[in-house]
């Protein structure tokens, strides 16, 4: 597998394309990713009980249809909260989008992020759809789909299967919002790759508890949160089919692009100067030891001593002890940067001046070795600033 | 049910005491408990895997005396993550308690709080203890347990059974650390009715997860938490047995102490300004409604919006989503301070100077309604504030 400086257009057969229709002021904020044939299409959905109208569109469509045209996303406005008008609302953004493209509607997806609890204004959405182009500036899409993320998240990698080469490329936005309403996190990753929708949707699965579900960056759970997969068959590969090595092949390619966005989701957490990275250790299966990673790296207590550079180990041990796993922990060791901070669960002396540059940098990986298995599981966060309070108090309904 | 101006040693056959001994610099930090006669006992530990030597000590010699006759506490040290020597430090702690009052060891319960990693520095442990007195000042035990509580924590209530009066107290040490390596909470309440340990043990595990399990902070832990209660028996009232018109009123009593205990550790959270209070209504069943309760009053963009003042409708019911119930959630209306802020899972508008009064009170109470059944729950926490991230990012391992 190698990394490729591309674009979500990058496997054969897709193009995007991104503008400002005017649901923000003045960023851009209206795009589509568009392929040139009908594609395979997976998708995961937020597990909020309270789920926003375009995921209800897109999710009723991708298990009626099995094939996806078109991803169109506007940022600005979340279309969550809005009734049954919200969700003709987003029927017409899919329909509309069929029209201009000549397919029928639930070969469209939908997305949308933003403020909750406000209509879409279908004058604007109307005027930027008029101005979409196929084969347009993939970057700006990556921009589009922004809120208040700081920097646009995108990934690619190429891989061969026999003779050919299959292209999967990735982008997504993070945690924060344009009016930080709620953190939203969409994904949207496309390929070349000749697989079905149900082998995709495998593939998805079983690779999505192990990225996205794995970040934190404040415990809450949006409305919008949604990940979609195309794979259109470009590339001309042999079809891929599970319990095959391709397959493993694919799904580590997925793994690593899903990885990528997730790291690249919590580095970019709202108010984040760090990203936490925590690797849980020979613990007795994989499930616990995601758990418990996930526990440490959500710790508020943990988050804002990474934030005050401190190898706070007590705190590391506690979210241990709390995550809910029934594993001992009467033998567990912490490293902060590869630097033992405990040892069988017993505090120990370290370099003051090492450890001092390891908390300095903009990564700090934590690594909890449970000596009760050989499974593990990994999550990603980021420190808990003054920040985070600031964007999030200051906002007002 | 009356309320008194009372103390942990109002209840008849209980006396306090508390004074500086030298486990912190200047504030007082060690003091007792004491029962003239044995008392029935009842506990309840942390549930975080990684368990205090106190709270091992303390837990095992409840179980197999079954009756107490004193608690004595530190702060400033927590004796936890201090391995076999520390075990043993916390059972020599019970010794010394326990010779000194004559008694059998395992009637003595010890509590620690401060600190983790470190030993508990025995010297000045003998010091404190050979200046307790019986009969001593109860106050100063409840500033003797404190760590960075702003305040003392306690409430005493009598009510009749039949002719003679019962008095109950409660006294706790909340959500501050001396170095706020995490929270702990300590909980000891006293009682003068006549009732066994097994009754009481009913009475407090049916009461604590409606009162002390319904507070958080910030979601971590701690490997010390533990809430003891005494009943000595010295009201002579007629023994207290379960499934009677007694052991209700008794357990409404013990159920208004420990509400008034959490609701004080709450409000006293680190950098809190505010106790927000959340109450889930017509829910089809009473766990469904305090989880749901706790997922608002724990979310951290509700935590951040309430110290913004805030009414962010948006955010509460995105925490009511995502608390992982299966309860509709297409019909809940929302109030803040009994102003309705969404009706039926749409927002509706407020007048705005009136919203603006409640958010600025020092108490702001969350009513969610999911018109979904009969059922309550209730659940007390803080906002979020700087303070909160200085607090937990200044201090250093």
């Amino acid at each position: 597998m190698k990394v490729i400086d591309g674009t979500i257009a990058s496997p054969l057969g897709f193009s995007a394309d991104g503008l400002h229709a005017g649901f923000k002021k003045r960023k851009m904020d209206f795009g589509w990713i568009v392929s040139e044939k009908p594609a395979s299409v997976a998708g995961v959905y937020t597990t909020n009980k309270v789920i926003a109208a375009p995921l209800i569109v897109t999710k009723t469509s991708v298990k009626k249809a099995g094939k996806m045209r078109a991803i169109v996303v506007n940022s600005g406005v979340a279309n969550s909260c809005t009734g049954t008008q919200g969700l003709e609302d987003a029927y017409t953004m899919q329909e509309w989008t069929a029209e201009k493209l000549g397919v029928e509607p639930d070969m469209i997806g939908v997305a949308s992020t933003g403020i909750i609890g406000e209509l879409l204004p279908m004058d604007t959405l109307k005027n930027g759809l008029s101005k979409l182009v196929v084969n347009g500036n993939a970057n700006d899409f990556a921009k589009a789909i922004l809120t208040t993320d700081t920097a646009t998240k995108t990934i690619a990698v190429t891989e061969t299967f026999g003779r050919d080469v299959v292209t999967m490329a990735g982008v997504a936005k993070g945690s924060g919002m344009i009016h930080p309403n709620m953190a939203t996190m969409l994904g949207f990753i496309t390929c070349d790759a000749n697989i079905s929708s149900d082998t995709l949707q495998l593939a998805l699965s079983q690779n999505v508890e192990k990225t996205f579900n794995q970040i934190t960056v404040d415990g809450d759970t949006s409305t919008n949160d949604m990940v979609l997969v195309m794979s259109n068959g470009c590339a001309l590969n042999d079809e891929i089919l599970p319990d095959t090595p391709e397959f493993d092949k694919f799904s580590k390619m997925l793994n690593f692009v899903m990885q990528e966005l997730a790291k690249k989701i919590a580095k970019d957490g709202e108010g984040a100067n760090k990203l936490i990275q925590v690797d849980v250790v020979n613990a007795p299966n994989a499930l616990d030891a995601r758990m418990m990673a996930k526990s440490v790296v959500g710790s508020s207590l943990v988050k804002t001593a990474i934030f005050g550079e401190d190898p706070n180990w007590g705190r590391i041990l506690a979210a241990v002890g709390y995550a809910g796993v029934d594993v001992p922990v009467d033998n567990v060791d912490i490293m902060i940067g590869g630097l033992p901070v405990m040892l069988a669960s017993s505090p120990v002396t370290f370099d003051d001046e090492e450890m001092k540059d390891i908390m300095h940098g903009d990564e700090v990986t934590i690594t909890v070795d449970l000596h009760s298995g050989q499974e593990k599981g990994t999550a990603w966060g980021c420190d808990l600033s003054y920040d985070y309070v600031k964007i999030n108090a200051l906002y007002h309904t």
